[in-house]
């Protein structure tokens, strides 16, 4: 039994004090733009939203949450796909969204210092005008905020060749439950200076304290790029070819895998007509290579062209021009939406060391056979990332919300066995948390509840996401 | 005051049967050469050295060694820099040298798994061979194991464009303390699946588990290098040209820095002839590009050379052989020890923002004239990683282990106020943890405290490195 304290008058008094009566919010209609993310459908009210735009404001907000026993929910852009910042215990939700300045743009040291607040895109923008890059992008990243992208580890199709959001954060400055104040780590390129503080909090989706500055490292902005887009007749060839790609030693810069009902509903979805998709075309390969010598590039590409002619692919669709190219970045972009658009689904968000693609979508096609779901599959196959959607369509409420569990349990056993894991950039949040088990035996989950525990010891921040 | 078992015959028989006789060592000189590393001059014997080679028979010592309260101390190759792998308390020292199988080269997902005990240089050689690149390279590389380049995060010369161990690092079986064993994460490129206790385990410096099994990304090998050396007439212009090197946008595959007094004696230690340094040159950079296109190697190397230009250089040495690129590595790599050779000094790891290196290097030589010290700098500029190696020289018995404290603090107060850290790439294991408090205030420290405790309640393991 959860023994939190409600919100009450005493409270709200409190926190108008600290943040003004502007920036906390109680009336119902806005709340509710608060009690869901982008996953599926799960709706939880908090009692009151905070919007601090200070690290010593959210500081006095934490320690007085504390000694009351309040619980806390921080939330970025809301874009989320695990729940993790949902109010699942009502209480009070922190909104990051007046965290929301570019501190620092280092050109000297290629770094940015910035709050959580701000729009992924709008750091991406920001950079891209001194010639800089900071490249990881989710789907999401027009909403998205920085701060959630830190909690849950973000990749998006560029972090095949630049990883993803932990390989740019260099230090965080952090209001920790207790209300305490720290950096985790140096505005430096390596450090071996004690624990790894800044790369415990990477992905931790907002358990362990909440973000309030971050540093990162940008790389100079690649000058060019080329795209194609490959259809094959035989999804799992389109799979082998991904590692087939790396393996005669191409690194592109995108290499996104999308099966045929994907890229044919999304382009319903969004109305373009780019791209025609021959009947017996069973998935595409989104390739892209960047740099900044365009004779290398369009080497590349014919490189990479030759490897998946062996792939028994169909005619391979070079974008021409810089318009051509963003058209097929949307619909890869927007494949989600219309997903979801087209029917109510449930997303996983698998990923496994890439040469096993092939095994893990078919296994993935046998149990949904087994289990009676349809699904539909793309992602970031050049890091192993696949995406499967399962579509709700004529199961049953019974099926739905019961027997499917053991389904997605299947192809999560299935992806353990590959050497891989149940989130690749999603994060664990709610809705898969009761799979934690099938990665982690009880020691490790015993370390990471303790780890939780120093943290935050009256389980006040987030409390539920990750693990019970 | 520490309350640590002795080891007892009844120990030594239980290991005997647990490793086999030949593998439990307790003779005093053979246990000699377990007492000490590389750094500076500590000395402490160990009271047994146990030579496992497996993670059950690891296990089992461990849970004995909880039992019976017994302090362990892993090591690898004993080239260690902070002194983490000296047992400082006696007891049970754990070499890792007979876990020195690689597993499992992977070249469908360029990954290797590996054993900890197998030498960094070894392991690089066995990828090579498949045209496959694992770029962490610390000088010691001929002689230190890879288990010991994850319990520091080690970086090396080409972490400037490739990044450090924690970059290659994608999942762990470590032993716990309690004798548990676990795996920390996945065999895959993107994860968020949990807390990352892979990057907690990377640098904590064997004191949270005994790391037995290693999965490493690996990444396609570069075809092609050119190196170049750089004189300067000041130090601080060569420093200068670093970032201006970044900023033009050139990410070259190493940029070492050199002071004059480095590259003399290291000239004069391995009696190389192939460097002829004029009387007004005051630092050196050696700078390498590498990558697959010979032309544009060239160019890139054209576009670095006017760069330097601007800063006041001398004339240019262009390797001009495979043969001439091994002798200029060979200065580098070797300058630590020309320099011990040379005299008694204290190494400092020192690491900024890149941009701030000339202020760094401007204040350690004034700190140094403050306190009365010579220093002869070195190290991995590109990363803003600089070796400050303060030569004992004339100081009295009193001014190197007493007042030189206090300089070496100004040192690192500095590197704080720049935004740096008081270790790049060694640790901080026994001899730099004093300092520790210049970079984490309490409320971090005690975090790490605690961190430790959860994996480790009885302080049995490596206790007293990087914190008491």
């Amino acid at each position: 039994m959860i023994d939190f304290a409600k919100v009450n008058t005493r409270h709200l008094e409190a926190f108008r004090e600290i943040i003004g009566a502007a920036h906390v919010i109680v009336e119902a209609e806005s709340l509710d733009n608060y009690a869901h993310d982008e996953t599926e459908d799960l709706h939880y009210l908090p009692e009151v939203v905070l919007k601090p735009d200070t690290t010593e404001q959210l500081s006095r907000i934490m320690r007085l949450c504390q000694q009351e026993g309040l619980p806390v929910t921080p939330r970025g852009g809301g874009t989320g796909l695990s729940g993790g910042a949902l109010p699942q215990w009502g209480g009070v939700l922190i909104s990051m969204e007046r965290f929301n300045r570019i501190l620092d743009l280092d050109e000297r040291n290629l770094q940015v210092t910035t709050e959580p607040g701000v729009i992924t895109e709008v750091l991406q923008d920001a950079v891209k005008e001194k010639g800089l890059f900071y490249p990881p992008d989710p789907s999401s990243r027009g909403s998205c905020f920085i701060g959630g992208n830190i909690a849950e580890n973000s990749g998006g199709p560029k972090a095949v060749k630049y990883g993803v959001v932990k390989d740019y954060v260099l230090n965080l400055e952090m209001v920790l439950p207790s209300g305490d104040v720290i950096w985790t780590g140096a505005n430096v390129l390596k450090n071996a200076t004690g624990y790894n503080l800044t790369q415990l909090v990477v992905g931790s989706e907002g358990t362990l304290g909440i973000v309030t500055k971050i540093v990162l490292r940008l790389i100079p902005l690649p000058k060019f790029n080329l795209l194609m887009l490959v259809p094959f007749r035989s999804a799992e060839n389109a799979c082998a070819a991904v590692s087939a790609i790396f393996r005669a030693g191409f690194t592109p810069s995108a290499m996104e895998f999308m099966e045929r009902d994907a890229l044919d509903w999304v382009s319903k979805y969004v109305d373009s007509s780019t791209v025609k998709i021959e009947d017996d075309v069973q998935a595409h390969l989104l390739i892209e290579v960047d740099g900044n010598y365009p004779d290398v590039l369009m080497q590349e590409m014919e490189g990479i062209a030759g490897v998946v002619t062996e792939f028994d692919c169909g005619e391979i669709l070079f974008a021409e021009d810089h318009q051509q190219k963003e058209e097929l970045w949307k619909l890869r972009r927007r494949v989600a939406e219309a997903v979801k658009a087209n029917s109510v689904y449930k997303e996983e968000d698998t990923v496994v060391p890439r040469a096993e693609l092939p095994v893990l979508l078919k296994g993935v096609k046998d149990i949904g056979r087994k289990y009676g779901f349809h699904s539909v599959c793309y992602g970031h196959a050049g890091d192993g990332n696949l995406h499967v959607n399962i579509i709700r369509g004529e199961l049953t409420e019974e099926q739905w919300n019961g027997t499917l569990k053991e389904g997605i349990r299947e192809i999560f056993l299935l992806v353990k066995q590959l050497g891989g894991t149940i989130s690749g950039e999603h994060g664990i949040g709610l809705v898969q948390k009761s799979y934690m088990d099938v990665i982690f035996d009880n020691t490790s989950m015993q370390l990471m509840r303790q780890i939780k525990q120093v943290f935050d010891p009256s389980n006040i921040l987030n409390r539920g996401k990750i693990f019970d």
